[in-house]
């Protein structure tokens, strides 16, 4: 599993919550951007920081652009795991991407990107460089 | 339909979205709270008061209890009409009730009730008195 | 404001919802997928459809594509409109595109697609003749 | 910690979510009741039950009754721990009741309760007797 895994990139494993099912019977397409955002926060986490620290401090990424590809359905009580690797970033923006995979298996369920500015006081600014520098932070791995 | 109005009462009507129903194919519990969030709002509305205006100067309504008992389910794309009405309050704390129906039909789906303290700067306070007059006010009906 | 609809297009005005923010401080970027289903649903409903029915009868339509361009953060409690528009579609397949203005301006908040296939029993199938006729219906505005 | 665990209770352990907080700056209320809900999945689980196969059975548990006390404010990122507990139970109705801590510490977070009725084929019914020994069962520690 772990092959996809490079410097840049981090691992989570979750489970489908019954609240994330929709009348389809299926995690409803919209929750999936929630997971992608708890996917940034174990980014940061790996490499030694917390978003929530982040935005105390006045830095928020808001997200500009998104998007996702739904490959498969995927049902409650399902354990998945997600892949979140930077694909882009420069000191005002970066670009995440996402693979959303069934736990222990092979086959892609979502694919998604999304982009962000680094805000601060309502302003796109050039990121403080003690916090850019975690683009290129080696992570310390929470989730094998 | 409107005897159930009063004075310290007011009505909404909405409809169940795709995304508030969950794999039991109904409305899900918790989305409940999400409505009766929004009809403290329409109740304010009535009374001449954003609640957007009141965050901004720093009176915040957290709830501090919470009840609901679900007597019939509920169906995406279903009408519904909500009376949300005042039951008790004081300058520290508001107890607001809910009665939800489906439009045009006299069963009831839903009674909750949601209680509140007036927060200010992380402190309970008295309500400023230009505010807490809204409880008091005689509402102008926005829905009929 | 209407010169942005035409025969496959539709409108839908709507607030902002406390529920839908989260601790920016502004609409969560998850919710507007929600919005947009809800779009589709009124879509449908001003062509005479509604699509519970179709669900019932073991049509769904689910998202394979998403995807959205934040502009314009928006806040709680504001007035939205938006228009829904069908993109593309083929018996198999349809793309919606969004568009999503404060109430009164012309400013584009956010823009999106999302793209559906026309499932039956777990298989992507030909929509039904008397339901893929919709997309050439003209509409009977609800909203106006 | 484990004091407050005996046979009827489990314990799981969660980070609040991004996506679950709102303009307050903390938690939204009303998903906790979501928390609760995968509070119910653990409390099986740890009783080698999956919450998915009853449903797929046609056994489903809806919400008849919810409250909850909101005692102190969550914030983002914030790691949680909560006690499930059968309170009561026959063959067509159990309640659980709730707590939520702060990880490691010991003062109440919220405390809840939520009443469910055995559903199948849309009417309360008694339990299939392999399930229902499912109260008295003694449970398989997955979180310590």
């Amino acid at each position: 599993m772990s092959d996809s895994l490079n410097r840049s990139s981090t691992r989570t494993v979750f489970k489908i919550r019954y609240s994330e099912t929709d009348q389809m019977g299926v995690a409803n397409h919209a929750r999936y951007f929630d997971w992608f955002a708890e996917g940034r926060v174990a980014w940061l986490e790996e490499r030694g920081e917390r978003y929530a620290k982040w935005e105390q401090e006045g830095w928020i990424l808001p997200v500009v652009d998104a998007q996702c590809k739904y490959l498969q359905a995927i049902r409650f009580q399902e354990t998945m795991e997600m892949i979140i690797h930077v694909k882009k970033f420069n000191p005002r923006k970066v670009i995440f991407s996402y693979q959303i995979l069934k736990l222990g298996e092979t086959d892609c369920i979502a694919t998604a990107t999304t982009s962000h500015v680094f805000l601060n006081q309502g302003k796109v600014r050039r990121l403080k460089p003690a916090y850019y520098e975690v683009f290129t932070r080696t992570p310390k791995r929470l989730y094998q």
